[in-house]
Order: structure tokens, then C-alpha cells, then sequence
């Protein structure tokens, strides 16, 4: 049976054919031609949706730091800055949700390889300086915008952790306790 | 003029001589063989003190980590999770004042080379880790822990990030100011 060979469908069938590939035989290992092989399209079609061998798995990044930046521009005037940061990472729980059946199988791959953690650092480094750039907009000061995204980014890993993968709902409240965990911890300074 | 050639002149000397190419001729096209001979030693010297070309600019971690990992080991019982954090920063301020001069020559290099940023950045993860490690011997539960460590490290880059670089007087005052910021941010959630 043919399968359609580009748009949305090939860059899904990309993505996963990257994730067996990189599973199964190594990062390093793997080529492109491998990847567009196993999803049934040319190399060239690879590289109209991902620019390397890294890139195709970290798709989305776009996506999720739009939606982030916008719930921040969005957001009623008043919000503190760290409010606005759990708003943004609130604004992107859906996209959470919809990522985590892969989640752990890309985290795997992503440990194996230098390259691959250097990507993924970077992409934390590019999330804190969207939302820092954000607050900016909103009139909070750079440092305390960077201060609050990366407290903010503490918060949604330790929210995170303690999550089950299933619902947002849970995953919303998570982050709420966190935050609040993060308050105790903060004012029970001597 | 002979000069010491081993032990822990020719470690500082090499820490410079790498500063200097790396700076003047880019990090990919320095060799440890360059490096050695700019430090007037053997490249075996070299590696007696130093496994890649990427560790000569990571000299002092485990000094660090050790540093910090102690102040939290030997703190007053009941002291709070990130107050051992800050504790563990503080008993660094000599290190970062040490390490100063030549941070910021050491920071664009490291920007220049993604494998200098991985190593940055998991000298960062290393970090975490060990703080996360040395307050569950305090007997904090792993998720308190790492969110804690995540925390002081902002707390830390804000206080820094104001820091003129001279006494650490005034590093440890910019440490303290900035965990009180953060304990503002994370208290006037709504």
C-alpha cells in the first residue's frame, strides 16, 4: 500500500523512524538515509524537515516555546514574574502530555550521545532565554526575568518528576505543589 | 632561566598556555602538543595532568565540588535544604574569587565549541548531582533536594551576575540578596 510521502505524516514517520533507528542500532550508527529509508521517503525529503541528524529529535521546540512566550504576553496585567513563568509552562502542559508516550525513549537516546546532550542543554538555554525575553516585554528586569525562569524551570522538573505521564490535570496540579514547595523552601531561609 | 617543569607550576602554567591558544588560534585548531610546548613541557606532561583538550579549562571542578559538598556535610543540624545550598555557594566564594581573573576569558572560549559547552554543561549537572547527593546524607528526600540545588544554582548566577569580580565580601552580599529575591518570587504567587 503507498504511504503519503510528505507533509505532517513524513515528518511524524521521521520522527519515529528516527527513534527505532537511534534505539536500535546507536546515534552515531545511524544515517539519514536510514531514517528516510525506514519512513518511506527520500533523504532529501529528511532534510526539507530536519536540518541534521539531531534536529529530528527535537521537534516541537518551536511549538513549545511559542506557546509559552504567547501565554506569557497574554496574561493579565499584575502577574508576578515567577505566576508568569508557571502560566507559560501551564500553557504548555498539553503539549507535555502529547509528547510523553515518546518522552522516555528520546531521553534515552539523548543520554548516549554528547552531541545529542549538548542539543539538549541548549534547548533548556534557549527556553530560559525566550522566557527571560518574555518577562522583558512584560517591564520585569533581566535578571530577576532569568531569575524566574530558571526557578520556574526547577519547578516544572520536580512538578514533572512526580508525574504519571496520563493526565494534564495532574500534571497542572503537580506543578502547583512544586511552586509551593519551592516557596517553603525559599522563606525558610535563617 | 630553567623553569619547574612538572607538578603544580607546569598544571598552572598549562591552565594559561591553553587560555592563550585557545583564545588566540580557536579551540578545534590548538593541539595538547601547542599547548605543552607554550607551557615549556612534554605533551606526556601534559597528559599526566590533564586527559583531553577540553579538561585544561575544567581545572578546580572537583576542588569545587569537594568544597561544597564539605560545607553541606559539616553544617549545624537543622539547618533547611536551601540554606545548606547557600551554605555550600558560600564556602565556594574563595574559589570563585580565585577563579575569577580568568573566567571570563575562560567563558568566551568555552561559547566558541559545542564540545566545550557539553563539558560546561555537565560540569553543571555534576554539580547538581552532588549537591542533590550531599543533602539526602542530611537526610532530604532526593526530588526536595534536587529542586533545592537547581535553586541555589540560580540564586547563585543572579548573585554572580552582579558581582564586580573583586572581593568576596561582596559575592557572598550578592548570594544573600538574591535568595531573598527568590524567596519574593516564590511567595507572591497568586
Amino acid at each position: 500500500m503507498a504511504m503519503p510521502r510528505s507533509g505532517a505524516p513524513a515528518r511524524a514517520r521521521l520522527r519515529e523512524a528516527a527513534l527505532e533507528l537511534y534505539g536500535e542500532q546507536g546515534f552515531d550508527a545511524t544515517t539519514t538515509a536510514e531514517i528516510a529509508a525506514r519512513a518511506g521517503v527520500t533523504e532529501r525529503t529528511y532534510f526539507r524537515h530536519f536540518v541534521d541528524k539531531r534536529e529530528v529529535l527535537f521537534d516541537g521546540e518551536r511549538e513549545l516555546i511559542d506557546t509559552m512566550t504567547a501565554a506569557i504576553a497574554s496574561a493579565p496585567a499584575g502577574l508576578p514574574p515567577l505566576a508568569l513563568v508557571l502560566r507559560a509552562y501551564g500553557a504548555a502542559v498539553p503539549l507535555f502530555v502529547a509528547g510523553r508516550p515518546v518522552a522516555e525513549r528520546r531521553a534515552r537516546i539523548i543520554e548516549t550521545s554528547p552531541a545529542l546532550r549538548e542539543r539538549a542543554h541548549a534547548k533548556s538555554a534557549t527556553l530560559t532565554e525566550a522566557l527571560t525575553g518574555a518577562l522583558g516585554t512584560r517591564g520585569i528586569p533581566e535578571p530577576t526575568a532569568r531569575l524566574a525562569a530558571r526557578a520556574g524551570a526547577a519547578v516544572f522538573e520536580h512538578g514533572s518528576g512526580a508525574w504519571d505521564g496520563v493526565t494534564a490535570a495532574d500534571l497542572t496540579a503537580l506543578i502547583t505543589q512544586a511552586a509551593d514547595e519551592l516557596g517553603r523552601l525559599a522563606t525558610e531561609l535563617p
